[in-house]
């Protein structure tokens, strides 16, 4: 089964929780035991997985991709966000995780995040659900 | 169902576009739903998706990769290409993507490339489709 | 199937070959052809593969990570670990590997390692196994 949700972001850069989403759309499908696959179709937005309890982390890991990939820099690509492209490259644009007894296994601390690197922007995240 | 390709570089640091061949081999499969799970069993050139219109992003790519990873550097690996050992840790070796109706659901500018970091070489790519 | 294995990790940062423990998984399970999810359930490890033969490349991978990411700098995270965090991100928290005839598909000098950021710490992976 296959769906996909709408995230709407507000910022040039920022990490969106998505967990509740994907969970509730876990919870909707039955499945017991499987995995769940997010896919972000943009190339410039990814997926990450990262601490949920205090925001300065987010913020922590924004600064520092933007520190490694300096928006101003000597890029060739005319639409200027080549910067986004790298940090999507780095971060990734899917990520696939385990479900047990009709949950998303995920840690104590652990939140599912858009990152969006070239906002504000609509964006779409696939959820593939397969198992049990 | 697994299968291999084998993609031939012909730079030290090039993103080679695969993304026909990887839905040719979908269609072949008949797989309508489902995912198709792509693993570069290598050490030294990885894969990542991005940007496929414009050539400039995967130059930019690459470079901010160089920037952040210099070739020449204080490692100790004997054979002088830890760079490349270690951008293929930051794109990563694998790649899950969603298929429905067929085909590969993908971005309209998304394609998947290999990364390759320490070429010319011979390349393989293992491609698993699991599903309908 | 779900497992999960448990990791102790004994160095501040530090990449632990558990690719025996997972392809013990694999065994056990019986899967003949199928792909094997990994999850590391923390935010401050992560997963990544690479080179298995000379010890000098996970120095060199740990180093520059380091270099890219400095333990002390502008965080506003109070924990003080944000540096682990945003590597963690960097190399991701999950893997998926092809098993075919019974056996993990990987490179010849491929490994897969836990990723440890901010340890010494006692850490879980989530191996979930899916095919025939």
């Amino acid at each position: 089964m296959m769906h996909q949700i709408e995230v709407r972001t507000r910022s040039h850069d920022q990490l969106v929780d998505i967990t509740d989403r994907i969970q509730a759309l876990v919870s909707q499908s039955g499945l017991q035991a499987g995995l769940c696959h997010l896919f972000v179709p943009h190339t410039t937005a990814g997926l990450t997985l990262n601490e949920n309890w205090d925001p300065a982390v987010r913020h922590d890991l924004l600064t520092a991709l933007a520190r490694l990939v300096p928006w101003d820099d000597d890029y060739q690509h005319g639409e200027g966000n080549s910067a986004a492209h790298v940090k999507a490259s780095l971060v990734g644009f899917a990520h696939t995780l385990p479900v047990e007894d009709g949950r998303l296994i995920l840690g104590s601390w652990q939140g599912i995040y858009l990152a969006e690197f070239d906002g504000p922007r609509r964006r779409r995240v696939s959820v593939t659900i397969v198992g049990e």
